[in-house]
């Protein structure tokens, strides 16, 4: 049987990699076994591509390649780690996909959601997560929190402004995928985070 | 007045690179202000990204990854270089473009024409070369040529049937687009190609 396909989202400091683990502790507790990936990431091709992507550079560079970039390193990724292990029967949790795409540069960097969400269209028309926990927070609080925790990226560096524009487009992104989007209110406690993030995976697998 | 927009296109060892220097030579000799770049690269990113899609990789990369690695690296080459360069007024010469993606992903590597056009659409709807200078000869022969130039990058290690997929993408380009696309036989001497090569060029600047 095919494996079920959790994706993470959420701006910085919302908490992605704290609620990964939950996922993953929860998901083998029942049987399942999982693959745990990241984006941009997941193949050697990919976190090269990270690199370029997250390293600070002079001038930056268009939002029309970010996203491009970000597409290349999820063709890779999804060809080599996601679809293999879904056809083996795992179930896979990535941190970020597409709708990081559409809320960061298709909101946050003003290419429009709907271009990028025809990228997605263009690469994985036959592949959307079956279930999306997006970790929402106020954006200064979440700033707050990633600051705490290491050295800006070159996302990170953005200005608040940015990081309001990204979390519209998350908002957006849930409200035309309610059956697929659930929001987490991560600005909660650690542990009510968690119970969330549980009570979500147990009415998915309840109804799935 | 906006500058014109030359792209050179061919499979290896066509001689894009002398059809080149021919080009800028009787262009600066008609009076025109003259910018030649390249893809992949033409930018800082670009030529980064150059060295990730040239080099020899275990496993190479899917044809996806490698497709939208391409148009990245064209979204900042457009933006920052061939886009002011023509508001400028200068007459810019490209050696591969869109079409070059379409040929040699769309068709060699099997994504599709249709497929690839679309991201070409996607990327620059309201950009299109105005010239496009297709040198066209037999594969064999031009892979003979480039062997004795150097030692082959990653595209010149694939096999003589890739290559006869891309130079039928290539056809069907110039099938699709006959005003646009000017083939040369480049199986001719050099001084017969760069006779076309002005030939082209004095009819294109004559209607232009």
């Amino acid at each position: 049987m095919r494996g079920a396909f959790i994706t993470i989202e959420g701006t910085e400091g919302a908490g992605k990699s704290s609620a990964v683990e939950t996922a993953r502790g929860w998901l083998q507790a029942a049987g399942h076994r999982v693959v745990c990936t990241r984006e941009p990431g997941g193949t050697g091709l990919g976190e090269e591509l990270r690199e370029v992507l997250l390293s600070h550079r002079d001038g930056g560079m268009t939002p029309a390649a970010e996203v491009l970039l970000m597409f290349a390193a999820r063709a890779e990724h999804i060809e080599r780690v996601i679809r293999p292990a879904l056809d083996a029967g795992d179930w896979v949790i990535c941190d970020r996909f597409s709708d990081a795409s559409i809320a960061y540069q298709g909101s946050g960097r003003g290419l429009g959601v709907d271009q990028v969400q025809a990228l997605a269209a263009w690469l994985h028309p036959d592949l959307q997560p079956d279930l999306t926990l997006w970790l929402d927070l106020p954006v200064e609080t979440g700033l707050a929190r990633a600051a705490e925790r290491s050295a800006p990226d070159r996302f990170e560096r953005e200005k608040t402004a940015f990081f309001e524009r990204v979390r519209a487009g998350y908002q957006t992104i849930a409200e035309r995928a309610p059956d697929r989007v659930r929001r987490i209110d991560a600005a909660q406690s650690p542990a009510e985070v968690s119970a969330a993030i549980i009570d979500a995976l147990q009415r998915f697998a309840h109804v799935d």
